[in-house]
């Protein structure tokens, strides 16, 4: 038997610190007597008021037993004791009134970011995960779970020691000059770049436009004024430009993706990079890098980046997501020893900490050496798929489509002639189980940096179904 | 040998949309003439330029092979392509510009909320690991690595269905009325409070004083104002003067921890709780319950909740941190369907999405119909280490010296003579390995309700080692 929730009702000594039987007593009486107790109310089992006040052994049945005694309440078997109806305030049963719903801001025109369950997604970020080492991940958790210390009932809000250790040695392997104590582990990169926005002074950020549509949310979700820096990936960004909308815009930070830019493939040139830098000396603007790339090389060659170029002032962030498993939900950012405190802090407020059985994953993944092994043979099935989707687009694609050739990372970008309806297009696909992105969240306003198209990803559909696709999408643009 | 990072450069095709030798001659010619790459800069090599860009084979060999004999390139054995010395800028060793280091906000004056490990820890929120089922999360864990489906590459926003499913249907029984589409898991109850903090219109929120201090800097640190209610969970609240300053400062938000209210301990009697939905409703105030303490309750009675009064407009917080394994970092939020959207997007803004595996692991452990009977077998260890503490302050605290009594949830709040030197105790105490908390952040300004002290947990240290720290305290309050 369900048996009703009993009512809660405050017991003080009258006296002293010690809670007395008479206590209860005048407690039951003033509560009933001020109709704050409901005629049928259940009040707490004996023992469980006992304890619950820490009183002595039948002091709350004595309590109660008076209480009885008096009219006040009535004990019915197998039940409980009960306010009596004729004592008590009207009804257990009087409506009570509902609060008013919080008025919350709509969410931001975006897509869920999900990978669609059926039809061929021509445009996720996402790799195919199988071409990712679930079972290698797997034994590591196997692993972790049977260590000697087993799992720690702790997370650290930084991240897992161990896991910082080893990023940190990774990334000196790659020229870095930096150690744990500037590593901060993050729910993938999204949580770095929400821990640069909740914290940073002035509101004003600059990104590239197309952009990486979750970071322009990120800042602006948090009261940060975004402005768009075009980047046009078939003639490279016009830094010149770039330059006068720094100084006229002034923001505090300019976010940018170095290798293989999501949405447009782009990849910044040496020189380019080294131009940035000195837009931001001139320009006093801090960087902050996203480089969810460089470890999806072709030749598996090191990428220039902004943190290897312009030092320890360069905010740096990367994930695990894309190239590990995305369900683990582990990146990382590092940042300047004297950043840290803040970050960390943002970093509390917004989840505490993340779960330590995943970071200690990950740090296993990485010490038994497993992770260069891993992009190696990645990146080797990447750039076949890379290199079928090129030979396919050449193939089947109507004059005035065009398309970057990244050499790297998932995705390219795809551009179709100015009279293509990019939103009527997208329908046609869908109503044939091919699905594209809509670009727009990806676009400051109307700022499109003369672009009209999509990402192609490469990397994500099984070779024949990615050929099938990009034979349905070259179909309806000549349709259309 | 660790080779040199290779320069990265534009190719862009003259004609057309291939990409031919010509048009790599052309590309190093112009960017040479420029200043763009640097004498001695290393070339990507052959292969990797070729897949990158998409060329047939020993396009780029030819290009390379040209610039070399047109004496722009050298090609050194086993070592790469590099800009000729004569060639090209000044050096590659220029210095670079470092930009500016971002200003972040400083972090608030809380603590790392991190367990100390040695020493007594008095006040901390956390229960003994030893209490909580290791053996049985670490075999759900390896149930769900060796599931049918394996680890799912995909995290879902709202939180894995499976999941948000037994959190409903547990809710249920005990009287909601809820379904799985209303519940978004959480990183811990600190991210359903930051998702609330961030979408909320009117940036105006209402929190007892003393608060739980990561939920008030969490609301400020998103740029939420926050008034405090006086909570002296000696006396309870007083409602009326409640009222009187929800109707001054006209908040949008009251968020409110119903049971065991952290740091006092307090619980609202139905008759409050009864009030302060009607106050709610009153001054069109929305409510927030963060019900971490309800399934903490000796007897494994129901204690009254607000959003079991008050119906689905409450939102509802909870978490299975301090009740199940700290470092899942999952917990739980209830909103009305109308919310759950923007509430989701908050989410996604922030992380994105949650590890899947943790939350795999507590849907696991929840189906197996594990938590009831961990909750029961943890309450009656909790009540036994309750029954001590309150022994142990009767027998030994000096007068001057109460306590509360909350009868579940792991502390109480214990209250000393406004002539004791908090800090300065602090300092005397942990001189001697006795960890008590700096309550200063947990109240508004000066609004210190009456009080004078700090939290005592009985629920960490074991009984031997709290009948210790709370002998020392008692010296310490004596020598003072």
């Amino acid at each position: 038997m369900q048996r009703a929730p009993y009512v809660s009702f405050p017991v003080r000594p009258l006296r002293g610190r010690r809670i007395a039987a008479r206590d209860v007593v005048e407690s039951v009486l003033r509560e009933v007597r001020d109709a704050k107790l409901p005629a049928g109310a259940r009040l707490p089992p004996v023992r469980a008021l006992e304890r619950q006040l820490g009183l002595s052994k039948n002091t709350a049945q004595a309590a109660y037993d008076e209480l009885v005694a008096r009219g006040v309440l009535e004990a019915r078997e197998r039940e409980g004791v009960f306010v009596a109806r004729t004592a008590g305030a009207a009804s257990v049963a009087s409506p009570l009134v509902a609060p008013p719903l919080p008025e919350l801001t709509p969410p931001p025109p975006i897509g869920a970011g999900r990978v669609p369950t059926r039809g061929i997604s021509l445009s996720t970020v996402f790799i195919d995960p199988d071409l990712l080492p679930s079972e290698k991940i797997a034994d590591c958790a196997r692993s972790v779970l049977r260590g000697p210390r087993g799992m720690s009932p702790w997370y650290e809000t930084q991240g897992h020691a161990p896991l910082r250790e080893a990023i940190a040695a990774r990334l000196r392997k790659r020229g870095f000059e930096v150690d744990a104590a500037e590593v901060v582990v993050t729910t993938g990169s999204q949580q770095g770049i929400d821990m640069l926005a909740r914290t940073l002074k002035t509101k004003r950020v600059a990104l590239e436009t197309p952009v990486y549509a979750h970071a322009r949310f990120a800042f602006e979700s948090t009261g940060v004024e975004t402005i768009g820096l075009p980047l046009d990936p078939f003639t490279g960004p016009d830094l010149g430009d770039w330059s006068r909308r720094l100084g006229a815009a002034k923001p505090s930070l300019l976010y940018t993706v170095s290798s293989f830019q999501n949405p447009t493939g782009y990849s910044y040139s040496s020189h380019e990079l080294a131009t940035i830098l000195e837009l931001a000396a001139c320009h006093d603007v801090a960087l902050v890098e996203d480089d969810w790339g460089s470890d999806m090389l072709s030749g598996a060659e090191y990428r220039p980046m902004l943190r290897l170029l312009g030092g320890p002032s360069v905010v740096y962030l990367n994930s695990f997501t894309k190239k590990l498993w995305p369900s683990l939900r582990v990146g990382y950012l590092v940042a300047h020893r004297d950043l840290v405190p803040s970050l960390v802090a943002a970093k509390r407020v917004s989840t505490l900490g993340n779960a330590w059985l995943t970071e200690a994953i990950v740090a296993e993944f990485l010490e038994r050496g497993y992770y260069d092994g891993h992009l190696a043979a990645l990146q080797e099935e990447m750039d076949r798929r890379y290199a079928l989707c090129l030979a396919a687009l050449e193939e089947l694609m109507p004059e005035g489509v065009r398309w970057t050739t990244p050499g790297g990372g998932p995705t390219l970008w795809l551009d179709v002639p100015r009279s293509v309806d990019l939103a009527a297009l997208a329908q046609r696909l869908a109503a044939r189980d091919v699905l594209i992105e809509d670009a727009a969240s990806q676009f400051h306003g109307s700022e499109a940096a003369g672009l009209h198209g999509f990402r192609v990803s490469y990397a994500f559909s099984k070779p024949d179904a990615l050929a099938t696709g990009l034979a349905i999408l070259a179909e309806e643009l000549r349709a259309g």
